[in-house]
């Protein structure tokens, strides 16, 4: 499985990039950069941004854009094991013997921050994770799948949003229909933003945990390992239809300095949630060794906070925006 | 004491908002919002921004800026009592009885990001804690003192530095010669950002737990409440002499976009202390009924991040920051 998801997200990763940079090509290329980590393992970024002293005045359609894979291995501590042994029974868990085990973690993540205060923002991410025993990388002790994706408008367009989870709703109902309102629910509980009460955007996918035991939120869960690998290849091939026809339509709407305000003002809510609550960005800057540029390469180039700000009122564009966040709807 | 921490933090907010808008008198004056919270207590905010669509092309020399005052009361309940307990070993914690005792909080919290980038952010908070007895409100069981003020640069003034250091050094050495090493050294640990190995700015004072019984970290402490509150006056008292001069001779300093880029991208390694590791943020986000606006007005309004950011190299005015930012250094 390793090897087949190491494959599946690099060839995923090109395939994602290169629908980017053919969408807007007069902008630079993405920024394709190779890395190891002293602890194990490798990965490639690539990152968009435009160059903050760039002559050729083009105004790109991606304002700050990453497209990253990470194939990393290294040592669980026993708190970890510990923690993850609520999930996966089949973990081995001694409190007296302070018990390591190597793990490896193969994944894609994506964020894609448009210039246009009309086009939406967009996240995903999906992950393999194996547990192997201390002594024989073969033999796996646990193993599981993770991921998801979501939409974050600044403007909310009712068409966008249906397209976005109609797409991802067609990929998981050809693999049971449980898969979509189960992980769709779990996205409006993950991204949400308890101080503001409000949710990050409009939602999307979100999953965990996924093996061949059965899973506690999925009704009817437990496939085996090729058929969840399957399951999350259609969401992976999921995301450029999902997304890119969105921006496509956006992308050059015309806009005002207010409704660039309105979108920065919103962006300070994405950092807001990914630096307090996301567990995987609170998980990397723990983590000795990870490579920080890449973990907080999703926080948008541009973000504004503003005092008690003005705009999100009832009865505005902007306000239309806020109360969907407060009340999360069905989009299909 | 409670009523003279009232006084004295109530004063010492108009005369500090009263000295910045002398300094630029053609800017609004700071915007004053009192409130109250439904579970006790109130507070005055006041708070400097441009109105987004100002017409009078005024260039303020603040960009954003706010003093706030906080008055609050309410319950603890027994995690917290425990966590307080290790420093303050009078308040009464039985692990089996499920008590609750009540608090007092006063505090005064500055944050001034100016629009310069020659001009350093400044930051500064002084607080007064009381717990009491459940029946009581005048049996004060424990109490303690809080607070500190840091400065952080874009570009680094040695004067400028050596002067806020001598000012705080100063008011400090007045009430004993062990105050400032202590604190400096403290305040040079707390704000400092682990996942980028380097502080947030150039340091100042911090300190928390400053009662009558001796405080491990504070050679010769254990004060009367007289006592603390006369040094923490002075450190308040030094606020104004500490920073207005080097933001008068600062605010009109010529820059380059260049320049304006860079204090944006290191507003951004603020943020992330401010959100991922500062205790009164995290704490003031979990708590009910917080006012939120109140808390992330710390936040600065225009703030950038870049992915592998070219600026900051050996050689360079920034890298003379970062190099500062990862040694600390004596200032006086």
């Amino acid at each position: 499985m390793r090897q087949q998801v190491e494959e599946y997200i690099t060839s995923l990763q090109e395939q994602i990039v290169s629908a980017f940079e053919a969408l807007d090509p007069k902008a630079p290329a993405f920024k394709r950069d190779s890395w190891t980590r002293a602890q194990g393992g490798l990965g490639q970024s690539c990152v968009f941004s435009m160059p903050a002293d760039d002559p050729s005045g083009h105004s790109s359609i991606l304002e700050k854009a990453g497209v990253n894979i990470s194939i990393v291995h290294g040592t669980l501590p026993p708190a970890a094991i510990k923690q993850m042994k609520a999930d996966h029974s089949s973990l081995p868990y001694d409190p007296d013997a302070q018990t390591t085990l190597p793990f490896f973690a193969a994944g894609l993540s994506i964020v894609i921050h448009p210039r246009n205060p009309h086009a939406p923002t967009t996240h995903a991410n999906y992950r393999y994770f194996e547990v192997t025993a201390p002594d024989d990388p073969r033999a796996v002790l646990a193993w599981w799948f993770g991921g998801g994706g979501d939409l974050t408008p600044s403007y909310l367009y009712d068409a966008d949003a249906a397209h976005f989870h109609g797409t991802l709703k067609a990929a998981c109902d050809a693999h049971g229909a449980a898969y979509y309102p189960a992980l769709k629910r779990w996205c409006d509980e993950y991204f949400y933003i308890p101080h503001r009460g409000e949710a990050r955007g409009v939602g999307g996918l979100f999953f965990d945990d996924l093996c061949d035991a059965p899973h506690a939120r999925i009704p009817g869960s437990g496939r085996t390992a090729d058929g969840i690998f399957a399951f999350v290849r259609a969401l992976g091939d999921a995301f450029v239809p999902s997304y890119l026809p969105i921006l496509a339509r956006r992308a050059h709407t015309p806009y005002t300095p207010q409704q660039r305000r309105w979108q920065l003002v919103r962006r300070g809510r994405y950092v807001e949630f990914n630096l307090v609550y996301d567990r995987g960005t609170k998980f990397g800057l723990m983590t000795p060794g990870a490579r920080v540029e890449s973990i907080l390469m999703t926080l948008p180039e541009n973000v504004r906070w503003e005092y008690m700000c003005d705009m999100g009122g009832e009865g505005t564009e902007e306000g239309r925006l806020v109360e969907v966040l407060t009340k999360p709807r069905e989009w299909v």
